[in-house]
């Protein structure tokens, strides 16, 4: 039984910084007990901004610095653990951890997924591992279960709901009716969503973890510029009705599908997704991913997104995994230089198309003429009629599509956008079957 | 980059077995790449009982041997796979492999559950790992989670669905109305029951997994002998359909609770769940187990808990692990010698009682008395008229009950037992609350 004790070096110590804090007070014992002895940790430098700022956790006034770079060059520290946010600063850090050979724990996912190249390329070269499952999902190891617990399958697709903000927004917009500035605003009184939010509601952060997930997955980089993000901020109640009308939900869905040829589809967008489907019930600010493997078939892995406890107790994890593992082959090497991506208007889907138009003859022969030229095919509609008011002006028509590519759609659409009878760009929203 | 080849003898070549070779013909390189060169494995000796037997994968017939101890005592064997099943012959093998140092992977629930104490004594002893992640909801890494995941955790609970047989029966009872001896043979047609379907649904397939779960979670080995466990062979359409009505499903649930001053709540018995729970959507043969940590809150990990592919899968990331790791502290090991267990007798819920009583007066007066002697409330009642026959005889009444002991329940149920107006025992299921 070996008794090393690993010193760690925190930069930041903000919400998860401080409950990283707080797990290793309550739970030493017990961590160090579980691993056999070979993961006793202790923080010996925390770097924070303001030294006056009040903290939820009580460290030693001692072991706190200013200086970043101290939880890297101070030569008690072991393993650095980065959770100050950012690419700059946070790349500068994790960059002279790697150098100097340490391990580093991260829950940045921007940094990896827009500086991956670099950082990993390092990880590789001074033999130190990154890990990331803070990075993910909060408290989900999905991390760990894409990389290890799959690691003798091809993975064949990857659904989630990765961001609890805009999930918990799209949910009071259906249940209660809101709209997007209500919801959102709810979001933000309840804590739920920051104060700036652009990076929730706008795809990104959830973009970020696709972006990783799928990296790992297939073994290259995906590069953050190819990737198709779209967010929740013009998604309307009125298309979460009609949604529900059809028997489906409104998610923020990311997937990451592995097309013929291995060709990766990875995309984040609100999309249409049935009801009955697991993903479905996954509620409020809860995160789920769904992994098929070729051999392991459908599983689903469902937890808290965010949050102190949970995001901490990724972190802790990671740390106990570095503290077993001074050996480097743990964390994540890009084992193929690059990877083809599918380009989304190659990427097939059946469609909810929304045409806001004007009450006149021949408005739907004209939208349908142009879809049956461009050999799109109409397998549903939807434009319910006010029961007590029959005669009512006809103003909102939905067409249910065929699948076909996004770029055929997009070129019919730019026709019929066209055409004098519509008072609105057509809403699109893809329908996903997993 | 390291490149040391992993020997694999494996014992047993079923189902799983073949599986396993398959997915390192298949996959090797994947894997290799994966693991950054350190997991290259290759399976050197297959032990089987009959060498004649066609099997489902080809290996080259040298590998074979009919000589079980051959996948031990092979010098070129480093990792020993035991998928033969069984406590006897498992065991001296299992026993065989850990005395020469070697790591074990195996699928063997009964195995670890039954004779778990002897075992990891010997995996201490002798510095070689045991690994499980196939013995527990087969696909699903919920080892993996528990033992590293959860690490900073204290584990308050854990409720799994963790025998599809059971689950898919019980589905179909519910679906389809049907009794229990026509969703068995459905099950053993479809192939998901085996011909001997004793230990899938008398509950101690399940019993086995939550004991391996439970002693993970708390650090000591759980004693089979003091676990309690029912079965589902006695629930009937009534019951199902009265669950129903009530808004439940029945769903045979493992329970690891941690009460009061750290005693631990262990049990498997078909209960009632609301409809509503997430547990409550697990259909068919899949699995999954909702955990909750003090930090990670509520979590939940879902798939196919047997079958060829999932069990193959944990297989294989298990003979990774343990061809990463030739340290030993990556195994279990319990920490602690004991703990305490809660008796039966003394664990609380709500229930769900259903009397066959003859249709005369006094009956609900009778009962209900005795329920009051024992101060035990009724929180509903559900006793359905037929409609068109209001006065038709009175014979199945249900007392929903306010949470109390066990033990008081069964004292309450023995006095009501010897009244004259009951046709049958009374019928009793839980109602869990997670």
């Amino acid at each position: 039984m070996s008794c090393t004790i690993s010193g760690i070096g925190l930069a930041g110590f903000g919400t998860v910084g401080s409950g990283v804090w707080q797990i290793l007070q309550e739970h030493g014992g017990l961590i160090s007990s579980r691993s056999q002895g070979s993961a006793a940790l202790e923080i010996r430098k925390i770097a924070v901004r303001d030294l006056a700022k009040k903290r939820d956790a009580d460290a030693p006034a001692e072991l706190f610095t200013t200086d970043l770079m101290e939880v890297v060059n101070d030569p008690a520290v072991d393993i650095v653990v980065e959770l100050i946010g950012g690419t700059d600063a946070a790349f500068d850090l994790v960059a002279a951890a790697l150098r100097a050979g340490k391990p580093v724990v991260t829950g940045n996912k921007a940094l990896l997924a827009e500086r991956g190249a670099e950082l990993f390329a390092l990880s590789k070269e001074h033999k130190a591992p990154i890990h990331f499952e803070a990075a993910v999902a909060g408290g989900i190891p999905i991390i760990k279960a894409v990389q290890e617990s799959l690691v003798g399958n091809r993975i064949e697709s990857i659904a989630g709901i990765i961001n609890g903000t805009s999930n918990y927004i799209l949910q009071r917009m259906t249940e209660a009716g809101l709209g997007y500035p209500e919801a959102l605003k709810e979001a933000k009184d309840l804590g739920y969503a920051e104060a700036d939010e652009t990076l929730d509601v706008n795809g990104w952060d959830a973009a970020h973890k696709a972006i990783l997930l799928g990296s790992l997955a297939h073994g290259f980089l995906i590069d953050y510029k190819e990737v198709y993000v779209r967010g929740i901020e013009k998604v309307t109640p009125l298309d979460i009705k009609f949604a529900s009308d059809l028997g489906y939900v409104v998610k923020l869905l990311s997937l990451v599908i592995e097309r013929d040829h291995g060709a990766i589809e990875i995309r984040t967008q609100p999309s249409f997704l049935s009801q009955k489907h697991i993903l479905a019930s996954v509620h409020g600010v809860f995160n789920a991913v769904a992994v098929k493997g070729d051999h392991l078939g459908d599983s689903l892995f469902y937890g808290r997104g965010a949050g102190q406890g949970p995001t901490a107790s990724s972190v802790v994890s990671d740390l106990v995994e570095a503290a077993r593992n001074s050996r480097s082959d743990r964390g994540f090497i890009p084992y193929q230089e690059s990877g083809k991506l599918v380009e989304i208007d190659e990427t097939s889907t059946s469609y909810y198309v929304r045409f806001s138009v004007t009450d006149q003859p021949g408005v739907i022969a004209n939208i349908a003429s142009i879809l049956a030229n461009h050999e799109i095919g109409i397998s549903g509609t939807h434009s319910p009629v006010d029961a007590d008011n029959p005669d009512a002006a006809f103003v909102e028509m939905v067409f249910l599509l065929h699948k076909c590519p996004f770029g055929q759609l997009k070129t019919a659409l730019a026709e019929v956008e066209a055409l004098d009878c519509l008072t609105a760009r057509p809403v699109v929203f893809r329908i996903e079957t997993l």
